[in-house]
């Protein structure tokens, strides 16, 4: 297939692609987050809505919880699945990534899942390819699935985004997961406050999107919060920066004591992995407040709608 | 979910997990046998007995054997199973085992099978799980799907376990494969004899189970057995001890000659990967005695049975 | 099972695998080219030709596509598949090869793909197996599926191979897709001329097949040609070697403007993966002559027919 051909029919693939939350209405994210709804109860009653349709979940990164949910979100719908990682793979032998999702799409596969460690890696892929790309998290750039899990775990106890004062702690710098939620988060009107020190949440953050705050001090974003989401904090990128492990449990951490200036109902969350005894306590992750788990349950029946809406199964 | 509602959930959950043997009644295993015996006749005409349930698979150290066949007993069964490995998951990035077996719940697992290179670590999932767990190996202590299908193989060519005589050889001290046989066989009323180089068959190994013995002479452990299991010798674990390969082929393999004293018609086991030349020869191994492939095949009945126990779905 | 048992048991089996192109009839290869065109219709619409049955896919070396391939054939025709790797499996801890092809068969595969490093691999397998073997690359030896798919290709643009002018460029010395296309090729009548450097086209390349012709000169070898075939050029593989990368791209690389000899309406394949500015530039791989990403879309017909015909479950 020429580059030609494949521009000319990328259009329609495109517009069912998922790629990140910044370029969505507020209404397609509420189709897909009713659909998720819908999805919970097909969960326990395998659907054949995905009969014969062949989902691609190319990993050029580690992953169990993503990988997992998409899976299970594919089997459970009744489609098929396979999985390409980084090593056991053509990868390995210098293949470039266009041409290693055009193989896939032409050994028949209906959609392509994919994390990368470059930001805008599977833009790229949807740009060139007739089939639809949802992106499991691209470098520093968008995790679109985790904010659509996180909204609807968030919306199940809080009536409406609006209005609610969402604290995000953390490694902003690096997270895809922030990016993902401060867009989301905004396009709903909720109050967003980033938290970290300069390293981590550096003062260009606020300019992710119109009307999002900065502190240094943790005090500060959790006081009257409705939620307090939690970044991972990743070892391997605190390296090269003069950050110490011990000055940032110090200040960010989030224990007991920490949280009691947050609204009595406020919700704690956090992506996964978490690391207990380093972004939070596990005192704190455990506790009453905590919707972690939640979270990942949620994940399974959002990508079941996003799997769903992008091949066109979803009446 | 707080510990405190994990912990209370969790008693029922318990009751179906298979952790290891030692804590199993007789009546219990005959029950899973019996039910591994109608599983066979199930193998080849798929069921939909785990429809709609996942089972997942975790696995921190190397398996083919092990893996491959509870994978294709829960296929066999009808179930999905999604699988995780040490390497390209969350285990990587530093999160706890516990919090990788609630994060494999939330997101939609029925059932666990673990196998871990801790002693004990399928125990402390299971105590915090309200979902089964199924030990396949951990660390040097059990291995009970490994003894089970290792009685059922012995009871298709021995009338019952009471009064044989069996022999255990090779690396006890590391082998969970011997402590899940010990428990079974003692149950039943089996003669156990151990038999090692003080290294990997220490004196106070036959404290495992009342009633077992131990000797230093490959010799007299087969003089009159009607079963000869040999363990496999892991060389990673020879590494730090004074034994020498070669004095211990010279002692302890298995050959067609020291077979003699054996009874005629002794059965040859051996749970693998097998290392030809090493703890046994590929004549032995290869032998009209040995029912090492045989093992394997009962392999996955015993593991459709485990699952469908563990998920109520065997009536 | 002893050795003998497998021997007598073996021969209904290793008619049915497919281990390399050399030993097949023109008319076994012509029914599989026939029934991978049936399975062309059936691909799009789920079987269960397959159910009930277990496939094995054994890959010692890395691969996407022939993995991913096969793997999509079987579940398409509704068998199940377990796939076992060099790493994480008792490959790791000294199993023979025979040893794991037998313990997969004991646990329930109905056939075994695989893919080894060393020629002769799979054919040791079927030997001793009483289940078929498809051969998915073996070292420096064949991969008869790949052969099987580039003639189905073929034949989709050319009425027949008879007579049709073939240039198989590159690499020839270390290529299982250039032996197994040889002979393919060779045994319905094509001329065949194989092109490189002495270092990877030795002047003993004339001996794989009656009729071969040979050439230093990519121009001789394209001039008029019918169908140009790229090998994959493997770095690692060159290390060894006098030859230097960029006299090979100097010499070798197809380009355009080096295609034009060729017959106007000349198809460029490549097995994949390709490497753009190595064995051919980007503008060749993606123009209007390139049938590569039909090759890949080719491959799950041809695979689903090979275990089809394999497993007897193709009328």
């Amino acid at each position: 297939m020429s580059p030609a051909a494949r521009h000319s029919s990328s259009r329609n693939s495109q517009n069912r692609s998922l790629l990140d939350i910044e370029s969505l209405t507020p209404d397609l994210i509420q189709k897909l987050l009713k659909l998720a709804r819908r999805m919970e109860s097909v969960r326990r009653h395998p659907s054949t809505m995905l009969r014969g349709k062949t989902v691609a979940l190319v990993f050029y990164e580690a992953s169990t919880r993503t990988r997992v949910s998409f899976e299970l979100a594919a089997k459970a719908l009744g489609g098929a699945i396979t999985l390409v990682t980084a090593t056991a793979s053509s990868i390995e032998k210098g293949e470039s990534l266009l041409d290693t999702v055009f193989t896939l799409r032409a050994a028949g596969a209906d959609l392509i899942v994919m994390r990368h460690p470059s930001s805008g890696a599977p833009h790229l892929a949807a740009r060139h390819l007739d089939i639809p790309v949802v992106n499991a998290g691209d470098g520093m750039h968008e995790h679109p699935s985790q904010a659509l899990l996180d909204a609807l775990t968030i919306l199940r106890h809080k009536k409406k985004l609006s209005g609610l004062k969402v604290a995000i702690v953390g490694d902003i710098l690096h997270s895809r997961v922030a990016r993902s939620n401060v867009h989301l988060l905004r396009k709903f009107g909720a109050q967003v406050t980033l938290c970290g020190p300069p390293e981590l949440a550096p003062d260009v953050s606020t300019t992710l999107a119109p009307g999002v705050h900065l502190t240094r001090h943790l005090d500060e974003a959790i006081r009257g919060a409705d939620v307090v989401m939690m970044l991972r904090v990743q070892k391997e990128r605190l390296a090269g920066l003069q950050l110490k492990v011990l000055d940032y449990i110090a200040h960010y951490q989030l224990t007991s004591e920490r949280l009691k200036p947050a609204k009595r109902d406020a919700l704690v969350m956090h992506p996964g992995p978490i690391i207990r005894g380093m972004e939070l306590s596990g005192e704190v992750a455990d506790g009453p407040q905590s919707v972690i788990l939640e979270q990942v349950a949620t994940g399974v029946p959002v990508r079941m709608a996003i799997l769903a809406h992008a091949l066109g199964a979803a009446r």
